[in-house]
């Protein structure tokens, strides 16, 4: 079956997206696997199909690398694009996700901002941090961070005791005297270091408001571009209004036989 | 500017090849790179422009993924693949590489063989060896090859006062007692581990008849599928008469703005 398929980047992250609103694509973990394959597919950190939603302006389905699905906020900010091009909104739009209902609204220069669900609970986990922001994210706090073994430390958190059976996505987060924060992040389903994670850095961005005191907006450094997470924190220390930014860019399109 | 390009696959090393028989394509090192980004590119070991040849059917430029200039086994086989399917050749090919002049076969299932130089010195490095077979590999014996840390001690050879100042490709192989072959190898220019090379498997072969006595044709297992390399051993132990065969795919075409 020959599909056309979008390539796109946000902040680094990369995905293959499809218009599945007909519901005749239908993917194996193996093919999501192949697909997102640079050698032998297409090549990316994950694959997106946008269907129709019978409330929103459309559902996006995230698979991640290895077929499994969950939620994806660079994604998602990929997805609203998608949905632009295919002509479904124009500059705002309602969706829903692997976590639920979501809003968002095209900017200038293909940035996209998008809303989060509400983050109630900050985990201490050691010296580590854990919020859910629609997925699961450790945050640990390190010092030269471009030296830092992500790919090892990230590794040993994702598979730790703590977060079993279904393991956890593991951030790495610096905050320099000049007040700019840095992350990097181990993904989960990818199993590697990825360029960079919007529910990541939306959930190290809270991180710092918590243990630093940081207010909204805060601009995180990623090895793909810088995200920008805007917040309001409540008297019981929880946050909502969660909005993340960040660039989208169309990469290539493609027509491929999978 | 809007380019169609063609990305191929020969064993697991994959390539963004171009038609640049009417000379209209030049592109700088950061170009290159920005195409062989995965991210932010289309994704390939090295971008490949096939050109007109003033005596040959067709001639080959390759470039690494940093933008460097050499000759590439497994981007020779896909430009052959590619040649056919821009209708300039048919079953057979004679082509220009970085090294000189080739012969090439398209053989039935997309595989095609290929002719590389002779190779009239086998040089022993310490405990490995030295082979050029069109570029440079050192090739070293190792146990236990699909645990051995290919990326940190490729970098160190790669990097060592012994093949300063251009550096070499680093291949690892095992012969196992069934007298299977596999090798992996760091890539000197993607300066990491790639599935394979086609260069760097006839340099293995060669090394392991040198070493283990093997007779034409050898059999060789990479990351990303077998290649066979067929050979003549002159009295004083040089090779001529060597041939490469594996697979090669089309993986899709996409027009990208460069």
């Amino acid at each position: 079956m020959k599909i056309h398929f979008y390539k796109y980047q946000a902040a680094g992250n990369d995905f293959v997206l499809a218009d599945n609103r007909e519901g005749n694509l239908s993917f194996t973990d193996a093919q999501v696997a192949k697909i997102c394959d640079r050698r032998f597919g297409i090549g990316a950190d994950g694959l997106i199909l946008l269907e129709k939603d019978p409330v929103h302006n459309f559902k996006m389905i995230y698979r991640n690398a290895d077929g499994s699905e969950s939620f994806c906020g660079n994604g998602c900010r990929a997805a609203v694009h998608f949905a632009n091009k295919l002509g479904i909104i124009k500059d705002t739009a309602s969706f829903s996700a692997y976590d639920g209902p979501h809003t968002a609204k095209i900017l200038p220069k293909g940035f996209v901002r998008f809303s989060l669900k509400d983050v109630n609970a900050v985990e201490s986990k050691g010296d580590d941090y854990y919020i859910n922001t629609g997925t699961d994210h450790n945050i640990r706090f390190v010092t030269d961070i471009h030296n830092y073994p992500v790919a090892e430390e990230g590794r040993k958190i994702r598979y730790s005791n703590l977060y079993k059976p279904k393991g956890t996505n593991a951030n790495f987060i610096e905050v320099s005297p000049d007040q700019s924060v840095t992350f990097r992040i181990y993904e989960r389903g990818v199993e590697a270091e990825t360029y960079s994670s919007g529910s990541g850095a939306t959930a190290c961005a809270l991180a710092v408001a918590k243990v630093y005191g940081y207010s909204s907006p805060i601009k995180l450094n990623s090895k793909g571009g810088i995200l920008t997470v805007e917040f309001e924190t409540r008297q019981n220390g929880t946050f909502h209004n969660i909005f993340l930014t960040g660039p989208v860019e169309l990469v290539f399109e493609t027509e491929s036989v999978i």
